[in-house]
């Protein structure tokens, strides 16, 4: 442990004030924020980040730092406070006079990327406890594979009532507590208060009793006792299991009318309270001023992490893994990957299976995982069905870290958090698997990813009333739309095995974008019998059919529609009337290729798109006097032929649309 | 308690194998489903409804009926099964032939609405037992004003470990506790088996301790000893918190060598296994053909619970509030809703006040609330953010279920889906409030209810980057597009207090259709200030300022940005420029209006849609030469109108965009 040998009290609980003196004063500049938050819990983070914390700010991306998560995000000025007293180089004294302004690094709720030394963005609550969860997993499975030497941090939180009201607390708690992920210290800000009032309002739960039941060790302190604190701290790092401090605080301390009431969670206290305040803390100093004694302080906090970051890279640089190690921090070697895959699809061209796109995936992924050390894959419980285990993969299982394939159990929120934690934690490519309606579970930290960048893979098989039996509660309709319509993510609809092996290409090797593949549940033939090597998914839609002449019309589509465009094509011809049959797997990469790219893909013809789902964001590519055979409901419970017939999306059907509007195109003159 | 007075073993274990081998019959008919479930859970199921269900296949719809969830829906053939036993009307042998085929009744998970005695649909694992907490709470609710004479029945859920895994079922768990919800029982089924396999693979969580640690109260029985299952349930009964009763059985009990593994969970049997099957269950039968004595004693249950029901219609016929439970039991009164919020518009375009929509609710809740007796209105701890509380509104509390208002806690997920046990139950109506960019964390519960048509209202404010400071992870920017791509959903954005009013109302009066409010935190001007006695808002998007003559432009918008779309057509009035104003509170009320209407409102002129979110969706009023301003990516944490001008969301840019369209039309020789 990284306990200073002597604590001075009274200078230590200077520095505790210095984060509540910073809080109160920017939010008070801002006039807005959170003051309760980083006022009631300065003395567990001073106890934490004075005592324990090991981070060295003039290396913010240090592999081995302790991590440290404000999963009560509202409570920023608490990250933001600290990180201006460690030093932090892009964190002056400037950032916190401009709380919540255009253009700071200092925003509402902590932004990761924004700022350095934010191990992840938090606000939504829950996410930051569950993210957190991703990254003590993390730092188990690299200290696995590296060794004590290189790879023995920490990972702390602070989380509040809300983050444990909020359901996938729950998912987190538990799966964390059954890989036993002694590694992670949570520490909850027990202070009685939420947006609404008291927490008895709305809860009545023992959260000791239940961090107990899900196998954490748990501990209770005055959250203003520090010694008690440091002693909790300790305890919980010699103990094997997660740990839950539950620190009993009060929210806003030092604001001596209003701590410990919900007027002092989100606002202002206002500068009478606020001198109060100084007065009450014993805190003489301008706002927005630090006495020289506690800027030491926290400097020498930051030189205490700079040597053990130069102790590490020391050992770093004597080991036989240092390559392997640095390699495993960087994204994945794009150019191996794009020859093992290149290889692959003409293998599928040659032999043109007929086999469902989450079959083919697999496949994908057995050229994927061979080629590239540190992917981790996993599931929400639907391995067989989400097919996301190729072959020679070993779970991950309490105390043994050493696999690579994570059982989230059924825990799709918990998972996609856990794999922005993983992400964000580096040295892994995380992937997992659920069905896509259940993306709406997960939905809040796709979008989290999304937000910060962080390119996982959601793998997200059975998607569209192809799915057939199961019925309208599992059949995505909406689904697509709706993931498309979040911003900075890549939506892949492969129509093969080809395209599903491009896609996985294009996911893995994505810098700043997370990536959904929908996959479809039922066969489909291979469609790209071409032999050229180029990864034609990257450019989101291309020419898949091509006409001899003139096109008459173009028929678009997505995955397992592609195979009903191709046949309604071939009815077409049979009439003499040339269609082109465009495949648009990502539309989110259409959409960024160039206007005349775009055009030659697209043309003037009628336009149709195809797809099991309903037509919003289908706009993009169709104009109001096109056509579209897809959904414009729910599905329904029955074989997936029979529904594909009873919702009408059949090669029929799309041929005769596709009369229809070239007749109407010429009427009007044609295009 | 309804026990029978004596029960014959041998008798109740041919009852339990009906369910057994209905279920394994109709799952190898489909050639899908799961059978696991049913056969393993049919001796807690026959106890159930045998020894305590109260119900009337004659009148499902029996208000004071005793509710049963099948929480874990993929088991769809115990509900099935039961209710072709018990004598349902329109669940004949030949529905159950038909299992999950095209237009029966019995989908592959159990579809309210589809047939009689399913209370809620379930699939997505965790909704049914959280649902039910709803229905528990409404019954205490209805109880409370109506006495016990009328209202005495029992939630009674079977669960899945699946169901206890999902984060929502934590959600569920601790409110359900808190609220000492005494009439909910839940039956775990304890089988040990998920989808991946063992339950060991991903979960050490001691199930009984959780829900002991949230305050219920807790047995465990072997599942197969109907007689301790009994006693359970009776316990169950006598305790005034709510019933965890972990039920340990063998999945796919009576399959000889299949049972207890996750083969038997969801897939067929197949023959030899079903043949042994009956061997084993000492059930000679031909699939689909039931013994006489099982018939009839299953047919028993049904007589004790028609005899029941005419026992409390006769208390109810002597009962001085026959008629105002009756009228609970309908929708709201349209006509006294009308007139009420008509008169309230009234006076907001007479006062024209300056107020954020979120503010304009809680005026109409104040006129709602004091029309309608029978309002549950609520809130995921941000009442005094989502202005869900009207005057004079009391809290509901443990053991006080006189009020009508619900601190949901932070659980915007357990809200919607409680929300919706509480439509279902039937007596009120419920609305929500949380923030709109956490409609993401509730989406499955807000699907489920539009799946269902169940009619709550879901009150979404700080509706976009015009919340301010709190930044990207609060600021909605695609969830309105995400929410309108949901079926059968109605999402509002009113731009003033009179379009807020009207929003209220047809969300009230829908039968069918949940509705989403997305409310503004900023203030907004009153724009509706004609004062035609007309809801305008029921056509979903109308001209709310026309030109002098033919318009140049159309400016459509939503909610706050209708005030900038004003003020551009101001600047463009001084330039001479004709610009009609469009208000589209509603697109999904706007989509079903007449071809006419819908050209009348949008014309040929080239048009701008204004909404301070993505483009996606608005498609449907914009061809692909009109305009569009708002957000293309995620908002940043800043003042509200340092943000609008920061992504250009501002009259003048709306105006210079006007101007540039014009100009393309007129060269291209106009429309």
């Amino acid at each position: 442990m990284n306990q200073m040998t002597r604590i001075d009290p009274a200078l230590e609980t200077r520095m505790a004030n210095a984060i509540r003196a910073l809080a109160m004063d920017a939010v008070e500049a801002a006039k807005s924020g959170h003051p309760g938050a980083p006022m009631g819990m300065a003395d567990v983070a001073t106890v934490l980040f004075h005592r324990f914390m090991r981070l060295d700010p003039a290396d913010h991306r240090w592999p081995d730092r302790d991590r440290f998560v404000m999963s009560a995000g509202h409570g920023s000025m608490l990250v933001y406070a600290i990180n201006h007293l460690l030093g932090y180089g892009d964190m002056d004294m400037d950032q916190l006079r401009r709380f919540r302004q255009l253009g700071s690094r200092t925003a509402g709720h902590p932004e990761y990327g924004h700022a350095q030394g934010i191990e992840t963005t938090t606000g939504p609550l829950g996410q930051g406890i569950t993210t957190a969860v991703g990254m003590a997993l993390a730092e188990r499975m690299a200290n696995a594979r590296w060794g004590d030497d290189l790879v023995d941090h920490w990972t702390y939180v602070i989380a509040g009532d809300g983050c444990l009201m909020e359901g996938i607390s729950h998912e987190a708690i538990d799966i964390a507590g059954h890989l036993r992920l002694g590694r992670l210290v949570v520490m909850w800000d027990d202070n009685g208060i939420t947006i609404d009032g008291g927490t008895e309002l709305s809860s009545s739960t023992d959260q000791k009793a239940r961090f107990a039941a899900a196998g954490w060790h748990v501990q209770a302190v005055d959250g203003h006792d520090r010694e008690a604190v440091a002693a909790a701290i300790q305890a919980a790092r010699a103990d094997d299991r997660p740990s839950l401090i539950a620190c009993k605080t009060v929210i806003g301390f030092g604001a001596p009318t209003k701590q410990g009431s919900h007027d002092v969670h989100g606002a202002p206290l206002g500068p009478e309270e606020i001198a109060a305040a100084r007065k009450a803390l014993d805190w003489p100093y301008d706002p927005f001023t630090l006495p020289e004694d506690v800027s030491a302080a926290w400097a020498a906090i930051a030189r205490r992490g700079a040597q053990a970051r130069a102790e590490w890279q020391a050992r770093l640089d004597g080991s036989d893994h240092r390559t392997a190690f640095l390699k495993a921090q960087d994204r994945p070697d794009a150019g191996a990957l794009r020859s093992a895959i290149a290889n692959h699809c003409a293998k599928i061209a040659a032999e043109r299976p007929g086999l469902a796109t989450r079959k083919a995936s697999e496949m994908a992924l057995e050229v994927v995982n061979a080629t590239l050390p540190n992917t981790i894959g996993g599931s929400a419980d639907l391995t067989g069905s989400n097919n996301t285990r190729s072959q020679g993969m070993r779970a991950v299982t309490p105390g043994d870290y050493a696999g690579n394939y994570v059982h989230y159990g059924i825990r799709e929120h918990g998972m996609a958090a856990m794999m922005n934690g993983i992400a964000l934690h580096g040295g892994f490519v995380p992937y997992g698997g659920t069905f896509l309606a259940f993306a709406d579970y997960s939905r809040p930290a796709i979008r989290l990813g999304a937000l910060m960048e962080v390119p996982v893979v959601h793998v997200m098989t059975h998607d569209s009333i192809g799915l057939g039996e199961d019925g309208p509660t599992h059949q995505p309709v909406e689904h697509l739309a709706a993931l498309r319509a979040i911003p900075n993510l890549m939506v892949f609809r492969p129509a093969d095995a080809v395209e599903t092996a491009e896609a996985w290409e294009i996911a893995l090797t994505a810098a700043t974008t997370p990536s959904v593949l929908a996959l479809s549940r039922q066969n489909l033939p291979t469609v790209r019998i071409d032999d050229d090597a180029e990864n034609r998914s990257r450019r989101g839609a291309y020419v898949l059919r091509a006409t001899p002449v003139e096109r008459d019309v173009t028929l678009i589509a997505t995955g397992s529609e592609v195979e009903i465009a191709l046949a309604a094509a071939d009815l077409l011809k049979a009439e003499r009337i040339n269609a082109a049959v465009v495949s648009a797997p990502c539309f989110e990469l259409f959409s960024q290729q160039d206007p005349a790219y775009r055009q030659g893909v697209l043309c003037d013809a009628p336009r149709i798109g195809i797809e099991a789902a309903i037509r919003q964001g289908w706009d993009q590519v169709l104009r109001p006097e096109d056509g579209f055979v897809g959904m414009t409901g729910f599905g329904a419970s029955a074989p997936a032929p029979d529904l594909y017939r009873h919702f009408g999306i059949t090669a029929e059907n799309v041929a005769g649309l596709a009369k229809t509007l070239i007749a109407q195109s010429l009427k009007n003159g044609g295009k």
